[in-house]
């Protein structure tokens, strides 16, 4: 065996650390009466190999930016991980693994995204994991960073459309810095893979320009596992996908059924399989000296490996991203965020002008602006660059070049978003665009862009009915609820140029996703509008001078489009009516009952006003306007007479409810 | 040329009548100024081709069972088949295609599902078309029908995840009577596709166990696509893709850019294509004499053929599928219907028993009744027949029988919902299953059978956080509000068995899609659930013998796992509570204002109680109680505690907000 940086041991002690990893995962298993062994005992050779005889890493300081990555796809198989941190010397104890699965413990079911814990992105969904370590080796290539990528996965990944999509484009790119370690057992849930999956995959691969090798023993020959990985490093132009043939439950009773995927071994099988192994059969989450003691070198290695490439490195840079051991992650964080408020104060100066924008347009100002002053940005669209208004830049990444900021993500909005997630937990702020409706294609990793806090930026345009002639197939109505409907996500949808650079502002400032919500036709400014205001996700937008809040007789809550619409219709009742502009309903939700009561007083009545859903205003208002039913063909001048999108008939129905 | 069905006619009048179908698609875009010129333009050709040479139908009898169909995966490309639709005596004027994009036309901007207009499926959203194909092929072979499904496709279908997902399962169930013509032009919306789309698609079909052909000349070798189409008709045990090399906008001053692709040519260079074609540039929408013939004799042949072979197939058939000429159609859709309320007959006996179930386990109760009684069905999951309790045959489709009514669609969510459509769309009704959190890979199919009123059965289990130790990615929180937000679609969340017993009756007898919400865990038989009350969306589940409206003092609204809970709740409670199951909003809502009022008299107080999001909820109560983030891995108890949904906790929060 081939000694990289790791302490030369004999392989009867290889297979000593793997079947250690194999039983504590077992042992996690049982003991929480819940999980998957089936993975870790097929998958603790690679992963033993990966950890211990290739990555790059230094367990002293996960978030050190020059590290090799590692994701696991197949984000069930997660004990193994564990285990493996655990061993390595990352932030576990052996308690933690013992509360495997259970309420705020460090060892959740999938693994959740936690870098300080070694824990790159979170997974569990098939398939993205692929994607994600797409966006990764974009990332590092952007940075000019030499590490690698590696992703583990599984059948179900394979068989997920965005892998397809996520491989397809890694092949276009020549991501040679990304490797896929693909656990080919033969077995899903439902019984074998050949049962609906015979696809030729090495040929897939091939299609896809990627390098295919093939390990043909998985469960025991770490030599194989260990030249091909070596293989891999060494590609130039082209990701490498690795067959891992193994056995699911390798060692168990049940080793190569389906059984054995998700349910616990269970004492009497787990105590046959520690004797399979040489173990004690009475003892559990047991480490053995000896494996303590190689894990204890280990990690002396990679601390020196780590403190030797930073001196290196910082001799020889002189960028923004030089780094040093004690503070290199903050300090370039501190740079970001740094460029970051620069971006917020310079977009805060964009504001209405003579013109009239379609959002979209607005969008496209503010984004030119952003593109150019932050350095750490991916601006992209799913081949809507000219709709969505994106095309910030005059290059654009490409295999031979990742300097440009902007990316063209092909047809591929599951991917795009993916990868997206990726991106963002590399430190760069992916903007990533396509049609509202169209996040039907990619609403998985939204909500997990939304449940692991990533920046991403969402431009989503051709926001209602009133994009016309595409007709109820591209229109959307129910987008903004489901959009709303997702915690940590915000959802912002500006009136006009003067909201649209707040939303951004906003977009830059936080710690999470941000979708924007564009119009395809042109708007009118809104005199009144307010980037600052809107902070506080509604404000007041117009209001007769002479009223107070006891002559008030109606509040008219709107968004985007309409509210300019919302603004005529209130000069022309002849009651008193306020006008609320309410960009974002999640960052008004957060604000403390006086400015509620200020903005939406509870004793007027309210009245919401959106091209789109109306269940998701009833938290608001006392009655709604809006559209429950899918969309039309035909000129924006028919959709807002036929769907009642007009003064006379809101005024009208205004004067029926109050 | 070869003639199989159509008049014999020189190669020159060949031409003239693709150049009309071309000119007539021009013409439509530049009346409506918008749409898309460029792909008509380029496959024109392969759609004469097709229809006037290939493919078997009846414009008078457009419902004819043995029909071959075809589906534009490529939507946008409408005006081409609108103008071939109305050349072939479908149900189209000449006014229709003038009214091309305009509200309330026959031929709005994208096809939308009309059958007997010869729109098979509704499409637009990429990729769709090809896996509605699949679930067309499937639903021919499992009918006995020897027919052939024709899928036009762009480089934008063959992108997306999606077409991966459907072609990976087409190739392993060998279906052969699945053609795609790809029109395969090279350009996206932003640009060349070498931008982004560099794989070998050649060879990734090859992977995929499909036949693949190509024709060179797309624009003009009418020859070659008709030799190509002969030969994937010849298929014996796999699908077929032609790739089409044609150039998009052919002919116009603009054609192979990508600006030609979705922008109206304007009169000037509709005038330069026309003279490029040989018409007269003065004019528009026309159709010269002898290509009216030529379609007036085709139209004759199609009838004739149609005649010969329903009287060749009624002697040889005996079977419920038998048809005639003039009530085929009617007679099966009968047959169908009969069985189906056969079928909601004998689900209705099917009661609370002395047993708890899951509901998922009460499901598989009523869906293994269902798949032994009714013919027509096909049960599936991706792959997760074991958690989601959908196994209810004991043999499954599989390429060399497709009699039996289940199959396994592998781990892809995405292309299981869209091939369920084109399920739909042939009679049959598609159960497709999978956890609910997952229904972010397959919300546009979702989408697509709620905005076409496919009849497709969606069974979710796993249906809250209570799952437990999967934790927060594979727990739904927002999931409900997001189904409950498509229109059309019936969202129904049972309490027990009796309540699952009539979610399928409502879903059985909903001429449009139904999500059923099923639990992961045990849940206690509710005294008073209704199958035949529930049926009005909400009903009186629960209250005190001795309560009149008066002296009601709560009313908690709740559904599935909380219809429990609240009961016990309003046991505990010192005050006079109702308590009212909603395991339909939907439904609900199609109440008269007296029913509601009944149920929910405005007077009273009013909660709702479920374990998700509150949002949706502010429509019909005063206040909510649900969970408004993401979850927790850790076990049911813990997760129960932690979010405050244990009897003690929602009876003090109760006594604090009334």
């Amino acid at each position: 065996m081939h000694e990289i940086n790791a302490t030369s041991i004999p392989t009867s002690m290889c297979y000593k650390i793997i079947n250690t990893l194999r039983l504590l995962s077992v042992d996690m298993v049982d003991k929480a009466n819940s999980g998957h062994p089936g993975m870790p005992l097929g998958c603790a050779p690679a992963m033993f190999v990966l950890w211990c005889k290739i990555m790059n890493y230094n367990p002293e300081n996960p978030l050190w930016e020059y590290r090799d990555r590692f994701v696991l796809s197949n984000g069930h198989g997660c004990a193994l991980l564990y285990s493996m941190l655990f061993l390595l010397g990352y932030d576990y104890t052996l308690d933690d693994l013992k509360n495997f699965r259970q309420i705020h413990s460090k060892t959740p079911g999938h693994p959740e995204y936690n870098k300080k814990l070694g824990i790159e992105i979170s997974t569990g969904p098939l398939g993205q994991g692929i994607a994600n370590g797409v966006g990764m080796a974009i990332s590092s290539k952007k940075k000019g960073i030499d590490n690698n990528i590696y992703v583990m996965c599984g059948d179900g990944c394979l068989m997920e459309g965005i892998s397809y999509e996520a491989a397809s484009l890694a092949g276009h790119l020549g991501l040679n810095n990304l490797v896929l370690l693909y656990d080919d057992n033969g077995i899903t849930i439902d019984g074998k893979t050949d049962i609906t999956f015979t696809e030729d995959t090495r040929s897939r691969f091939l299609a896809f320009n990627w390098n295919v090798l093939e390990v043909v023993n998985g469960d025991s020959d770490i030599n194989d596992i260990y030249e091909k990985l070596m293989t891999a490093k060494q590609s130039t132009d082209k990701p490498t996908i690795i067959f891992i043939k193994t056995t699911i439950g390798y060692g168990s009773i049940t080793a190569g059924k389906s059984s054995v995927h998700g349910a616990p071994l269970g004492q009497t099988n787990t105590q046959i399989l520690k004797e399979y192994f040489g173990f004690d059969k009475t003892k559990s989450f047991f480490v053995d000296k000896d494996v303590e003691t190689y894990f204890d070198e280990l990690k002396k290695q990679k601390v020196l490996f780590y403190n030797e490439y930073n001196a290196k490195t910082t001799t020889n840079t002189t960028t923004n991203t030089t780094t040093n051991t004690t503070t290199n992650t903050t300090t370039t964080t501190l740079i970001t965020r740094n460029n970051i408020s620069n971006t917020i104060n310079e977009i805060d100066k964009i504001k209405n002008q003579e013109k009239d924008y379609a959002t979209r347009e607005s969008s496209n100002i503010v984004l030119k602006k952003i593109a150019e002053l932050l350095p750490d940005i991916i601006v992209g669209s799913a081949d809507l660059a000219e709709s969505n208004k994106t095309m910030v830049t005059n290059t654009f990444i490409n295999k031979n070049d990742f300097t440009p900021k902007y990316l063209h993500y092909g047809i591929r909005e599951h991917a795009m978003c993916s990868i997206a997630n990726g991106i963002s937990s590399c430190d760069i702020i992916p903007v990533v665009s396509t049609f509202l409706v169209f996040i039907t294609y990619c609403l998985a990793p939204i909500r997990m862009a939304a449940l692991s806090k990533h920046q991403v930026i969402y431009v989503l345009t051709h926001d209602s009915v009133f994009l016309g002639e595409d007709g109820p197939t591209h229109q959307p109505v129910e987008s903004l609820t489901i959009l709303r409907s997702i915690p940590n996500l915000l959802t912002i949808r500006p009136c006009d140029l003067t909201e649209v650079s707040g939303a951004y502002q906003i977009a830059l400032d936080y710690n999470g996703p941000t979708a924007i919500i564009l119009s395809r036709q042109t708007l009118p400014n809104i005199q009144d509008s307010c980037s600052l205001k809107m902070k506080k996700g509604a404000y007041i937008v117009y209001e007769p001078k002479s009223i107070t809040s006891e002559s008030l007789n109606l509040i008219i809550v709107a968004t985007g489009s309409e509210v300019h619409l919302a603004i005529e219709i209130a000069k022309k009742l002849d009651i008193n009516c306020r006008v609320v502009s309410m960009p974002c309903c999640e960052l008004f939700d957060k604000q403390d009952c006086f400015y509620k009561e200020e903005i939406l007083p509870k004793n007027v009545k309210r009245m919401s006003l959106e091209a789109g859903l109306t269940s998701c205003w009833y938290k608001y208002v006392d009655f709604t306007y809006g559209i429950d039913e899918f969309g039309e063909s035909g000129k924006m001048v028919d959709i807002k007479n036929h769907f009642g999108f007009t003064l006379d008939k809101i005024v009208e129905f205004i004067k029926y409810k109050i």
